[in-house]
């Protein structure tokens, strides 16, 4: 490949693991993309290099130490380490539930989400179109480098999603929805698919009348719930032992 | 008191709600501490206005157009109206459950977590110091103003919280506690503080001897639950029907 020189665009087919604990995430999860390893001269004084050092040259990755091509990918911070990889796609798994999020717009709400999904055992996300970038490195820090362990695959609808994988029992989240989610126990069915919506507007009305509607009840003094929060609860309750 | 003309510093006796919504929230919850309005001359365009005046005139509160002074206090946006208030503590109510944040250092955690709070009807805060500034006008912002119909109270440590608190029941949040959070509905006894540590660290060992230690459970792919989705699903839990 060309040497990478700019800050991250959405537009290249490839990104950045920005620091020493997130490329060492993607070194361990998804060393197959990873196209070479940036080292700050600061790195030596870094207990993860060693790390680094041992798993790219177990899978023959170029490591080069350049401080200036360092500052350039990451100019607003002190970085010691730079994974870059190229993009990909995951297929998801149609016998496994499912998180789907439609439109998410925020790269530190969608980061939180794959942390607390991965935590819940939940390693497959649909993403529906307009929706921000997974990889930009800003979701990439926000998930701590959950990202690298979550299988995630866009779709430009929800219709495309559907397509797909038509078996799944669809639980919208809705601030009116028909169960609570306490109530959840009783009804739901594997696979499902757990659909929340964007972090201002939440879902379309079009989810009103799809699958089961679930709603977290909560005091009239908020609007809402945060998207990562609402997310949070939802799938605590779903995998929680009734 | 002397006109605002700079950001805001944590130093200041006062602050501001930056932009119409958070103005609104601001006067309607806190009249009594606001010192003054400042709209932008592009303020004429917006529904919240008529709201902003009526309140302000009820209250006998000084309203001044002045764009320059809008674009000091807000350099980094778009901000139609800015509401100063004195800051103020509140008294914590004894016979009430608490929410207890020790060392919470990010603005965006502080006012999500103010934010789901008052969802599930927690309305007394404690926050140990150091800790970040519940009146930074970025956790304002986080909170969606929720921050105006939160009591909290800043405690120089924990000590100190417990001796004026002594009754309430101590439920540290551990990685390691004792009682899984599923398991709080046989042993909870009110009022309780649910008691939560720093962004990063955690709680101190000191926590570990104190209370009822409670653990969330989650798969080992992640080191931990971000705060602010702890602290929802805690709440969550600790307020649902058995």
């Amino acid at each position: 490949m060309l040497q990478p020189i700019k800050p991250y665009k959405k537009e290249f087919d490839y990104s950045y693991a920005l620091g020493v604990f997130l490329t060492i995430e993607l070194l361990e999860h998804k060393p197959e993309h990873v196209l070479s390893i940036i080292l700050s001269t600061n790195a030596v004084k870094n207990s993860g290099l060693e790390k680094i050092r041992a798993i790219a040259e177990s899978h023959g990755i170029t490591i080069e130490v350049n401080d200036r091509l360092i500052e350039r990918l990451s100019p607003k911070e002190n970085c010691y380490a730079v994974g870059v990889f190229r993009k990909y796609d995951n297929k998801l798994d149609s016998r496994k539930n499912h998180i789907v999020l439609v439109n998410p717009m925020d790269s530190g709400n969608l980061g939180t989400i794959i942390r607390t999904s991965l935590g819940f055992k939940f390693t497959n996300m649909a993403i529906i179109r307009p929706a921000v970038d997974i990889f930009d490195p800003k979701s990439i820090r926000a998930s701590m480098g959950a990202v690298f362990s979550m299988g995630f695959s866009y779709f430009d609808s929800f219709e495309a999603y559907q397509e797909v994988f038509s078996y799944h029992q669809l639980y919208p989240f809705l601030l009116n929805g028909r169960v609570k989610i306490q109530e959840v126990h009783g009804i739901k069915k594997e696979p499902y698919a757990l659909i929340f919506g964007n972090e201002s507007s939440g879902l379309p009305e079009s989810f009103n009348t799809i699958g089961t509607g679930i709603t977290i009840p909560h005091a009239k003094t908020i609007d809402s719930l945060n998207l990562s929060v609402a997310a949070a609860i939802a799938e605590y309750e779903f995998t929680r032992d009734a």
